[in-house]
């Protein structure tokens, strides 16, 4: 499959293997054996000339490729990163293509969800419990599986309980600079719109990290070392009894018909393959879109895997502002990259390239395509919430579950994940879709994902068809439907980004 | 009390808060009210004259001081810090001094320890499971409980399973030079004593972290994205056919009699408080002397905590060598702390100073009281095993679950954690000692700490006969006596100390 017209290579999408001497493309024969999702010279390129997939320059040939022969990061140099320091924003073409986004098959789509008293919507009614400090970790999990077992069947409106556990509080450099991206997304976290507004804090007591921090108020926090009780079972007993509080307020909640403009959508990839890049982020892609035109939001991020579009990524910025927010978060991760001895090129994994992504600048151009065409309105930082209504970006790291994390803190109310290897990925409160890129995934782990993207190639459907399959997916969900993930009970833990040091 | 005749200030040891115009020490009284922990002046301090507890200045006077009032981080000015960067190691006095340790009051005291093939002892006999990356975490997490309902029970000499659980193994810079910190740390957490040399491993199969980096065979890997089979519920089976594998080795195993010289004794303090420098930490610092003299091993950490005490702890190393590998740890700390823009001082916390410890230098004087006398014979790097019998400085920060997690991974079988302000600190696996500093803690969590170091100012005890009794407590836990933490069921995470970028 040849994604653009301009492209020089192609890309295998035949589930079997081309052994050599198979015709790839009339007239073009296998030199190599193909496997699927890696690319193939559509003609002679000679050393150092450009390789170009998706319309743009990958990189460089090492050697004289010869059509027909299998491209990879053995025959590819990296085209060279730009110093973005020297970059001036003025010179930034804008990008003013009006958007056609095709109407959905049925006439004003709404979901059912939980509304809040600042206006922000709910696709979960669950108690979050949050944490000062480590410390607490072991009391608050046997806190909370007391609550789930005695408590929570008194109060079925309430979707589950989650405790939002992390490593962060003490022993930290908290005055450093790098510290308000992990104290913001602690903060922010308990206040994602699927907890109702209900804030709990257990602390320890003399942790660095203090409830006024997290703008939280004494009364929503419970001080182990402050309790004048004796013992265990008073602590956990002052736990239960704070939670019963809040569960009482919550199951007053019922679900209400809202549009899609209230819902915030986090996207993201892991564990992508070659073909993620034509199916699943495409078609995220054109969701995302959708979801922006119905005046809803989407939140976009993994700054590592952007880097090598920055120039698109900051002509579809709707003012110079926004530009400038966007370039100084590029430049602060050059750094922050750059102080611990390594590039951006850092990001991509073993099974990228196994899945036949060469280079960063490849996964670049895959993982963009989850963005859609829509314009930037705002720029999220780290630890941050979502300001802007629309398309926005979280200038966070790319690592799954840190990225997941910091969609959640900025209000994300719904989350979608697209992977071609596989990934049992998932954030407890934060129902997650998952989308397989390739069908064979798909079947083969038929109750762990959510959606296929695969017959997008193995079927040859339209893209805008399969959208509408995924927008009334995400409805389902967004209306209380489990995700596969909350169906097996499976989830992860919430990582923290802290780009501050320990001590 | 007053720690050393040199002294200016003193610390106040009652319960119940010294108003003022009581009497402090014949013919002084109290010009502040005085609480547990904190300072008084024992003579007026001129501005800039030095404040001197135990018997090293802590710092200089902000203003003049009259003699019966308190002494804080308000009226301190913290000694400057040293740059190591010029110290000459040849001018570095050799503390050579004869350490007198007192027998034990038993003959040949010994502990019922599980030996391993490579020469060490295991205190619990508990089947770990690793893992390459945090996306398998959901699903070893829903194994882990399966296995302990359903395989458990039929193999009665296994103590437990233990999920080595952490947020590292992809979305990192893995080639950065601080990457081998956290890669070290999650190889040798498998290879515990406690665990008995059964090594399993769950990855996802893209990750960037390979079972090769960790030593471990494939055949000790269950990969999620290679099973053929399909679903959750083969996934789940694929590891627990193998955990029945290890249990089966496991439960072949019984208690020994072994002599003390098999520990490797992890401490540590937390939560800690004026009177910590008073009476658990030089208690442990005891026992610490006594588990030396038996020819067994102790491992201290907590850098940033000992930074102010560099000299005293480079004069105990016992060869250039080793006094050289410690001071490139210091500089090398020094610099990690710079490059987030802050110093060593940002380790003490809001309790520290709420407890009367009113800076770091204070602080690392009651730190160190754990280490005892002994000689230093090497220092471990972050992430790094013991290599050598006897007292060994582990140089990694004073986080309380980092720290824990590096001594775990050094190959520590046994855990003493000191506290004055209370935690339920714990790690799985890793059974934990806890020392409260004051009986007031003892008694309020009286099933949530392990033995109590108050009667050495409450009744005036002799630190050795507690000695005694906490050598008396450490035998029972190595040999199968459970900690409070193992009785409540209470477990913090494990936390890898990561240096380097998040990609």
């Amino acid at each position: 499959m040849k994604l653009n017209p301009g492209d020089n290579v192609a890309v295998v999408g035949n589930a079997s293997t081309l052994e050599v001497g198979a015709e790839v493309f009339p007239g073009l024969f296998a030199l190599d054996a193909l496997k699927f999702g890696q690319k193939v010279a559509l003609e002679n390129i000679k050393i150092t000339e450009e390789i170009t997939r998706y319309g743009v320059c990958i990189g460089y040939a090492k050697t004289d490729i010869k059509a027909g022969s299998r491209v990879s990061e053995v025959n590819i140099n990296p085209p060279s990163v730009e110093n973005l320091r020297n970059l001036d924003l003025k010179g930034i073409i804008d990008f003013t293509d009006e958007i056609e986004v095709k109407p959905f098959r049925r006439q004003t789509p709404f979901f059912m969800g939980y509304r809040n008293d600042d206006g922000s919507v709910g696709t979960r009614n669950c108690l979050a419990i949050s944490s000062s400090v480590h410390c607490v970790s072991g009391v608050v999990k046997q806190a909370v599986s007391q609550i789930e077992s005695e408590l929570l069947p008194q109060y079925p409106n309430v979707d589950g309980v989650v405790f939002l556990d992390h490593a962060y509080g003490c022993g930290v450099a908290i005055d450093a600079d790098g510290a308000s991206v992990p104290i913001n997304t602690i903060r922010n976290l308990a206040r994602n719109p699927n907890f109702g507004g209900q804030i709990m804090l257990v602390g320890l007591g003399c942790e660095k990290l203090r409830h006024s921090m997290l703008d939280i108020e004494k009364a929503d926090l419970i001080s182990l070392q402050d309790s004048s009780a004796s013992g265990y079972q008073a602590m956990l007993s002052d736990i239960l009894r704070q939670a019963e509080k809040h569960l009482t307020l919550l199951n007053l909640r019922t679900r209400e018909k809202c549009p899609l403009s209230a819902l915030t959508v986090g996207v993201q990839c892991g564990g992508s393959d070659s073909i993620s890049g034509m199916t699943a982020n495409p078609l995220v892609g054109e969701l995302s879109d959708f979801i922006v035109a119905q005046g809803g939001s989407i939140i976009f991020s993994e700054i590592t895997e952007v880097r090598d579009g920055a120039h698109e990524l900051l002509s579809r910025c709707t003012s110079l502002e926004v530009k400038e927010k966007l370039l100084q978060e590029f430049i602060w991760y050059d750094d922050y990259l750059q102080s611990g001895g390594v590039g951006h090129s850092a990001n991509t994994t073993p099974g990228n390239r196994a899945g036949g992504i060469s280079n960063i600048v490849e996964k670049a151009m895959g993982s963009l395509a989850k963005s859609g065409r829509q314009p930037i309105v705002d720029i999220i930082r780290a630890g941050d919430s979502i300001a802007t209504k629309g398309l926005n970006f979280l200038a966070g790291p790319a690592s799954d579950f840190i990225s997941g994390t910091l969609q959640f803190a900025a209000g994300a109310n719904l989350h979608i994940f697209t992977t071609g290897r596989g990934t049992p990925y998932s954030i407890d409160g934060f129902p997650t879709v998952k989308v397989s890129s390739n069908s064979e995934l798909a079947r083969r782990w038929w109750d762990l994902l959510d959606f296929d993207a695969g017959p997008i190639i193995e079927h040859g459907h339209e893209l805008v068809d399969l959208r509408d399959d995924l927008v009334e997916k995400i409805i389902a969900v967004a209306s209380g439907e489990k995700t596969s993930a909350e169906k097996l009970g499976i989830s992860n833990s919430i990582v923290l980004f802290n780009p501050a040091p320990i001590t």
